[in-house]
């Protein structure tokens, strides 16, 4: 059952993968259901299994299920007491980006993602979600400069709409949203950050996080700034969005731009525990409060967004910005090579 | 002439009663005045004089005014300069919620607050008002449950205007209004106090504050949630109103819903000593500043208080939210029992 | 060749002038060249640069131009590497009040201000302006009350249009402007601060920094309020407009009335270690984030400015207004004299 719960998850052809264990008291039991792997934590009562989806060598998104293990009922009534922190935690996937080296939003990683977050959404079983990652060093680098750089203006029209498809389902997402950063965070990957419900940021100076936009010499859209003003008030993103600051964590967690800044090795348990902490408030009146809050932010967009792809497919056609662009690219190339 | 006084204030059958005094220096001589009583604090030059609405069984309002002993001009003039610090208090009244157990919002108590604010504002002789607690441990539970339970349409319509109602007059009032808070101050109590210039709250672990309707399975409306992220931002807001959150006075201070925390017996001193600060601004100046910064969010309400009324009448006739009720009534019933 | 430059940027009758060295290493060499005089700094490798207006009795501005000294381009490219700073901080100006006693924002003041700043703009030299005083103890005292009292209606409808012309200009301004605040900055002096991007407050308790408008019986307008609530957010603006406040360093800082609170001798080169920051961002892609920031704030005056003049010169025309300013100006002459 569990198994076929995942087929429908997870398309493509998954091959089943044990992630790390995190978080365990007692030592995890590894175990294997058909194609399916998983850890059995005996003391908080819950599982993690993963899939991997391998469609194509670029592109790899990585998701962790956790939810108590052993579904049926009887079970369940009799371990009600012992494993309350688990039962509140059931229903919690965890999205790791995997599109190595630096997790650059391409436009079919984000296409997968949007669907993957659908699909999700529809999925009674879920209620919430932390992103994470799976590349070491990095949360996201953000959008990939090379779907914005020598393509024609069709291809950054449809990349540009992607984009905002992913802000739109992110930043409305029915679902509770934890961002679990334990990399460097700026750009795009900044934005998906500031969609969640919460943010917790690794306390290493590597992990910076910002919408640095104006360093390349490029303008961050109008959704960007509004989601910013929405996280951190007006005067900080003014300042920070013009000088395209990155900030430090304690810098970060002062400013507003993340909620808690923990060591590297338990951010994940720290999202997990806001996570409860989260799923104790019933769906319904959550939803509709988030819907309220952000609602009218969402609308700005959707009442321009044709304008929007047209004023970012005019300023990114610019030759002196294709010119900067490459040139950019160029030095990133080098100094792989 | 006093009397005469109170009489146009106070509706109803007042009988005189004498409060209790906090923040006399040497011993108060307690007067009586025909029906009135009032205590005369020789240290700072003014009296409290209280009277008493007792129109059934529960619901009470109890009000104090404070003002300068002797109104006579004769008087007034001799101790100008000895009692500087009652002169400024002069014109400050003092409300009091009294509907026990825990000034839970009624109808009646609605529409008493409203028709009382009004008087004060076209009393000339007001400019302040210190909106405090009678009821020990709440300073309001916020809106009767027994109103939006069991009963018909018609009577939810008429009691969410009137909430809308207490809303208005207070958002807007001209007159300086300070919340005294010493107790527990969840949902409609919370929204009261926001409406407020001023917020002084006891340091008790047991005085949390905060929106927490999500807890209910219910929503806060759009103009709680305004008010909220005028008062602490968007961001502080969206979270706070997501998770029900109820800060205790430490977190409640840092996160700016209240402006100071101090022991619970400073608590009507502090929120006095405050008031003479407000006190110091014209009256004219300030007023219209106030409703430079409050107006739009008021008539965002005022654009479509009906539509709003619908809502809530269509939310809350749901037969979802009936049996929540219902059962959250009966447990308290079973506490109390 | 320079001096031809400051012909053109400043009218009148310059006459050269040496500004006193504040952050110099080595001994500065001061030069003449024409009417113009300098301080070449060896250690930075930058040059001092003043003018000085004299128009008229009590109209005094002062600019001095920080520049890389030599503008040949052998020169430049040779000591490229050597003086990074100074590249860095090429191209700002230094713009000081000088309006003694307390740089009163007369109508020719502010008229003065608008075209050099559009000069400024226009010449692509300068990036940068920090704004200053030249009168010690004092940043701006703001309006100059003698402009709104015992005029006629058509005085104060120009001399209100060139209040807003003065606000429009700097808070959409394309230059980086740091507002490097060493004496009392309040009402307008504040405004004008609050327009920059970054402030720098001296650490004195005569530094008082706000929107006292209140104090004096008078609004803010709307736009005023806006500007503020840009920067400290909207429950502190509320609290600091109905009031009045006037901040003391700290208090600023904490507030975010300012953004960095530094010893009264550090202020001038603090604003100049800020301003290189600002510099190093790409100025297209920091003025239109900027324009983005503040031009909704910028829009809603325009779109009503005519009826803004209305609102104040009927209401400066109040003869209750105009009888408490009198009062005021009289007690100003009584001090003085």
């Amino acid at each position: 059952m569990q198994q076929k719960y995942f087929k429908k998850v997870f398309r493509g052809r998954p091959r089943g993968r044990v992630v790390k264990v995190t978080h365990s008291f007692w030592q995890p039991r590894f175990c294997r259901f058909g194609s399916w792997a998983w850890t059995w934590h005996r003391s908080s009562g819950h599982a993690e299994v993963a899939s991997h989806i391998d469609h194509q060598k670029d592109l790899q998104l990585e998701y962790t299920t956790i939810y108590t293990w052993g579904l049926g009922e009887k079970k369940k009534k009799k371990e009600k007491k012992r494993r309350l922190a688990a039962d509140v935690t059931s229903g919690v996937a965890v999205m790791k980006f995997k599109n190595p080296p630096v997790n650059s939003l391409s436009l079919e990683l984000l296409t997968e993602f949007v669907i993957s977050l659908e699909k999700l959404e529809n999925d009674k079983t879920f209620r919430g979600v932390i992103l994470s990652s799976d590349c070491p060093g990095v949360f996201s680098a953000g959008l990939d400069l090379t779907e914005m750089c020598g393509r024609n203006p069709a291809h950054y029209a449809e990349y540009w709409k992607a984009v905002q498809e992913l802000w739109l389902r992110l930043y409305l997402s029915n679902l509770v949203l934890i961002a679990a950063i334990s990399g460097a965070c700026p750009a795009g990957g900044c934005l998906i950050s500031l969609t969640c419900d919460y943010r917790v940021l690794a306390d290493n100076p590597k992990c910076l996080i910002g919408l640095n936009e104006t360093l390349l010499g490029i303008i961050a859209p109008f959704w960007f700034r509004d989601t910013l003003v929405n996280t951190i008030g007006h005067r900080a993103a003014e300042r920070a969005l013009q000088l395209g600051l990155l900030f430090p964590p304690a810098e970060a967690l002062q400013v507003g731009m993340v909620d808690q800044v923990v060591p590297e090795d338990q951010v994940q348990s720290t999202a997990l525990s806001v996570m409860a902490q989260w799923m104790a408030i019933p769906d319904h009146a959550r939803q509709l409060t988030k819907n309220m809050m952000r609602k009218p932010t969402v609308d700005r967009l959707l009442k321009q967004r044709d304008a929007d792809i047209q004023n970012f497919v005019s300023f990114i056609s610019r030759d002196s910005i294709q010119k900067s662009l490459q040139m950019y690219l160029e030095k990133l190339k080098q100094k792989k090579g």
